[in-house]
């Protein structure tokens, strides 16, 4: 079969690689119906993260379950399933609080297991999903193949962006400002929106994405950033920050753009990875008792109310996918995302 | 009237200084019934925060109204008082959320107003209380002087413990390990029982400390530091780090306890002010969700439920009170809590 494989700074190839095979009881084996590249896969892309050897990547996708380890009690063949970003058999100690993303016997796709057993990326044809039951999220019977974007969007930036709004402790009636327009910010307005805030402000200078924005209820749009973004957030609030500030980048000007934004006693939900590490000023915080929640978001446990969303139209988080190529074109899906091009692109072996 | 100064290191005088006086309509003076000194006051007294000129200090007190502005509705001469460590309207943006440490027009004791107007410090004979009606609580009737101890912890340490808490989300059930043994650490404690927690693990190495922490519903202590004191929490725990974590000293050593004692998904209550200000480990906190909320409390937003368990007698904070002197010994108080004689030493003028 053929998957994805990178190789170092922006060289993404697409390569013939060993069919996937049950290896562990509690296996299943999936056929990708659909995957797709994450705003995390271009720090690699980018070199920012080094690669120092070619290795899989991807960690979102769709499929149909093609075969099931004898352990393997929930999903069956045939059935359509969302695979989560993480691996997680559901019942550890950390799953049981909803943390499937620190699981103890789980992993990420794309890397190894705790055993040191490599695990398959996201961006191929066929994957090997272990702890199937804990991992994957079978739909009731087969979708109609419109929601495929959708779904797919469960496998992280809508569960992500839905993380950033949790975290922050959005409900109804809250101010809320998204600091960046990627698809996890975009999926976070929408997950504001679902919670019930009263105003969300979307910080976004490109008007496609300021577009999706006022499509997922942000009811305003701030372009500026910086001093002048912080100004112009409370401007709009009556002059102080939001309650809840959603950060969805992972920089050190996006945090601070984050902390800034928010009102004394308010909360950063934070979900973009951390990008070189910056750390967070205690002193500020301290003084004007603004938190900071959230990390890898656990998408697994948030996958079945959301699933239940999708399901019934209440919410098309599918909408950030705006470019759709087959998987023989991933290195253009890779460029088109890393020179903004395209919110977010969707794959199709 | 005779106040307390701090000219510099280990240097604290009680001087004659001017009587207070209304200076704003809004004004109350206020009798000092009891006092006392705070962990932070230890911050300059120890020569960590700097002294350049003498100055007033102390923000902790308790008294009897003497004297009102004509501005001032909510209370007035002969009511006993509790004056909370901040100063706020209880009208502006900020305290309308509960924030009135961030209050717009207020400040601090032993400080200067939003004008630069000098404020009293609390370890004196006469305070002027600045926005009166926001900043002042009044007990219901002349308390019972045995409880005066208890009402003065509500000034701050039995506040803060419980913004520790409250920020740490503490509820019925939670699992809680508290960092820090001084009076704030201990009111934490106090804090979690009221309001729930199944387990609550006092990490102390004081004997005389330990007891007041099983007194105020500890259920483990544990003694140990560092790796070792994680390791420790563990165990009581079933493996994982607890829910709720009450950061209540402020070094960077009692952080990385509170964080590295926290279960993925838990919550560090941090209200030890910084001291030296160390930066948060952000990739630390998001590969495990590991949520930081907190700040200087504003404990006047919960005075009134605690001062209704106070006056009920269901919780006594004042047990944190080892050592009473007059305040003409206030030098020999700040020694006693300097080197660990004492927990928290009430003074009388």
């Amino acid at each position: 079969m053929r998957a994805t494989l990178i190789h170092g700074t922006r060289d993404i190839r697409l390569e013939e690689v060993a069919d996937p095979t049950l290896r562990f009881p509690t296996d299943a084996v999936v056929r990708v119906v659909a995957s797709c590249v994450c705003g995390s896969d271009l720090w690699p892309y980018r070199g920012v993260q080094p690669t120092t050897e070619p290795h899989r990547i991807g960690h979102e996708f769709v499929g149909i379950v093609e075969e099931v380890g004898s352990d393997v009690r929930t999903v069956a063949p045939g059935d359509f399933v969302i695979a989560p970003f993480a691996i997680s058999d559901g019942t550890c100690r950390h799953c049981r609080h909803g943390i499937t993303t620190s699981c103890e016997h789980g992993g990420y796709w794309a890397s190894a297991d705790k055993q040191g057993v490599p695990v398959d990326g996201g961006q191929g044809e066929y994957v090997r999903a272990p702890l199937a039951d804990g991992t994957l999220v079978a739909t009731p019977g087969q979708p109609d193949p419109a929601l495929v974007p959708s779904l797919l969007t469960l496998s992280d930036v809508m569960g992500t962006g839905h993380h950033a709004a949790v975290s922050a402790g959005v409900t109804a009636g809250s101010t809320v400002a998204v600091v960046g327009d990627g698809a996890v910010g975009l999926c976070a307005v929408l997950a504001a929106r679902r919670l019930g805030a009263e105003r969300i402000i979307a910080m976004s200078r490109h008007a496609d994405r300021q577009a999706v924005a006022r499509l997922f209820g942000a009811t305003d749009i701030v372009a500026e950033r910086g001093e002048e973004g912080v100004a112009a957030v409370k401007d709009l609030l009556g002059g102080i920050g939001a309650d809840a500030v959603l950060e969805c980048v992972g920089t050190k000007e996006s945090m601070e753009q984050a902390l800034n934004s928010t009102r004394p006693g308010g909360y950063v939900g934070y979900v973009g990875v951390p990008a070189g590490g910056p750390e967070l000023p205690i002193q500020k915080m301290f003084s004007s008792n603004i938190n900071v929640a959230g990390g890898v978001a656990p998408v697994r446990t948030y996958l079945p109310e959301l699933l239940d969303d999708v399901l019934k139209g209440s919410i098309d988080p599918g909408r950030v996918f705006d470019l759709e190529l087959p998987l023989d074109r991933v290195a253009d899906a890779y460029a088109a995302m890393d020179e903004r091009r395209a919110i977010k692109v969707l794959l199709r072996p």
